[in-house]
């Protein structure tokens, strides 16, 4: 793995970089399309591709639980599983773990649970999930974290915050047997500075080749995030890649790419594609509602997708209402193509030293 | 509309024909892909396109009660609201009425009924349906008929039988009012020789451009059914393309073309999709079976179509083992590129002389 920053906002910190992975060439900031389970949720590779995405997302414990490693395994790896050739990051699941399994223990050693999907009882150390994602063939590699919630005192989020630093410990030693892809290490700390400043003091102490925040948009109030965003950025290694796990919407984007964050990953646009909400270049447009019935408009003017080039939103109303597939098919198509297209904007903002009019502009005709 | 048989099987009745409509040219025997709501569910016009689709079908009863008339007029018909530019066929939606809607009253007069939607009531005549039609844009258009279940009384197939001629005859006049796109007759008489023939000859004397048959694939033994078939379509003029409608699996429809027919319909391509199985050169693959979870094959090693080409039957299992939306995309859309890729295979063989032997060999491989 290879990383440059190649400009530098004069008004913000926000920068403009390249990564390079065996699998592809990464321009940054970017976001990363979220496929959980194999699939960016209704959309083809062909699509994602068309869209213009660089890099997805995936995930280590939806995947080991369903279809499970060795399906996995016999098919070549997951990007043959899957015909995506470009590189995958794959989050450990350990958030997944938290919010959604059957939490039964948290030990130093490992993690006692039970899957969402049919009860039956797992125990994961930070090392088998390392292992699970080189089976997996990832580009890019998470390590298990203690994610803790919002709010949390003090003490649990310190104690939260040193097992974090031992799992990365122990994760890149497993990593190091292998060598393959590249591991990120996880900020943790809450809303806490000082813990989120001694999180990442820790990791580089370790060193990792990219560092990821993780923890935030768990139920924090905004300010308090861009706060805790804003002291922790500001120390992570200029010269890594920076990563804001789960974030988020298009504002939130641009805030963090301003505060020097590189790449990001939400379910937001395929979520509220799927219920029938499109981001627009003047914010959500809830095309199921019947307002829109005999709008014969596209989406977004401005956006030139295969969704807005071809379909109104009088169409893609009735679509919804009819209970058709094709609807919630081609606003998820849209909304990834939107966020991809914001950030290749985002970047061209950055290198014509504009980001910050570029991010007011956007604001503005968002509200 | 013009239609000229350009090749006659010597072995059976099979017949390949050039079809042109305003909006293009179908070559036929050709199979219709049923886009019901203004959309073949799962797929996008660009993908019918890829799978070669010449002519869809979509229902006037469908688009009459959702969206409604108003707002596909408002889109400028049909075509400009599902972003589909080759012709459309547009059931009258009779089939609907008496299966799906509550019907309340037949008369001579038309139907009278209450939506299945919302159990609105409406009235309906057959010039209504033909005005329906006209506004949607359709390429070809059906009148509206009288669709008997099976078993009937002969009696009952009478009355019924006389009805449509009645109706058919009237809207004939109604469309003759405007003369856009073309209507077509339907032959009714359900499993009666003599009435099938009656009606047939009722309707060539009233003089329509195409002929369909009804009231077929209503729970009849397929022996009957290709014994009335086959008495039905020898007496339509060869002239005419013919068009079997609501038929079917692969091999009925290769058998109707044995007989003569044109023109085929139906929902099964997406419904098994959306199912899980697939139908492939070697028989019906239901790849949502947990057999298929290490299958690195693909759907139909003889298809050259999207999926085929680029997923296992390992991956799709997964996606419908997880509910993933992508899953019964990739086999609505083999199945529809299956069928008319079938089609395509057919009109070769009947061009090389060989349709019979092509016939049997897809029935043995398909046991």
């Amino acid at each position: 793995m290879d990383f440059k920053v190649t400009h530098n906002d004069t008004q913000t910190a926000a920068r403009c970089g390249v990564l390079t992975l065996e699998r592809g060439t990464i321009e940054t900031p970017i976001f990363m399309p979220v496929g959980t389970q194999a699939t960016v949720k209704s959309l083809s590779p062909k699509e994602l591709e068309d869209c213009g995405a660089q890099i997805i997302l995936s995930n280590a414990y939806h995947l080991y639980l369903r279809p499970g490693l060795d399906i996995i395994r016999e098919a070549g790896g997951l990007h043959k599983f899957m015909n995506w050739h470009k590189p995958v990051l794959t989050d450990s699941g350990g958030y997944q773990i938290f919010s959604l399994a059957i939490l039964r223990k948290i030990k130093d050693e490992g993690l006692d649970f039970q899957s969402h999907l049919d009860g039956s009882r797992h125990f994961l150390t930070p090392e088998d999930v390392v292992r699970v994602q080189l089976a997996l063939g990832s580009d890019i590699m998470m390590p298990l974290d203690e994610c803790v919630s919002y709010p949390v005192s003090f003490d649990e989020a310190q104690v939260a915050l040193e097992r974090t630093t031992l799992w990365a410990h122990r994760s890149k030693k497993e990593w190091e047997k292998e060598k393959k892809g590249v591991l990120f290490g996880i900020v943790q700390g809450s809303t806490y500075k000082d813990l989120r400043k001694r999180s990442l003091e820790e990791l580089v102490e370790i060193g990792f080749p990219g560092y990821a925040i993780g923890g935030l948009s768990v139920g924090e109030p905004a300010d308090l995030r861009y706060n805790i965003l804003h002291g922790t950025v500001g120390y992570l290694p200029s010269t890594s890649p920076r990563y804001l796990m789960g974030v988020g919407l298009p504002q939130d984007i641009l805030e963090a790419v301003s505060l020097g964050v590189d790449m990001f990953d939400c379910v937001v646009p395929t979520r509220y594609g799927r219920n029938g909400t499109a981001f627009t270049s003047r914010g959500k447009v809830t095309v199921r509602n019947g307002e829109f019935s005999r709008d014969q408009s596209p989406l977004d003017a401005d956006c030139s997708c295969y969704c807005c080039r071809n379909f109104t939103r009088s169409y893609l109303r009735h679509l919804f209402n009819a209970g058709e597939i094709l609807g919630l098919r081609l606003v998820s198509y849209h909304n990834i193509y939107f966020f991809l297209d914001l950030m290749k904007k985002a970047r061209q903002a950055i290198k014509d030293g504009c980001f910050k009019e570029f991010k007011e502009s956007f604001a503005a005709r968002c509200v």
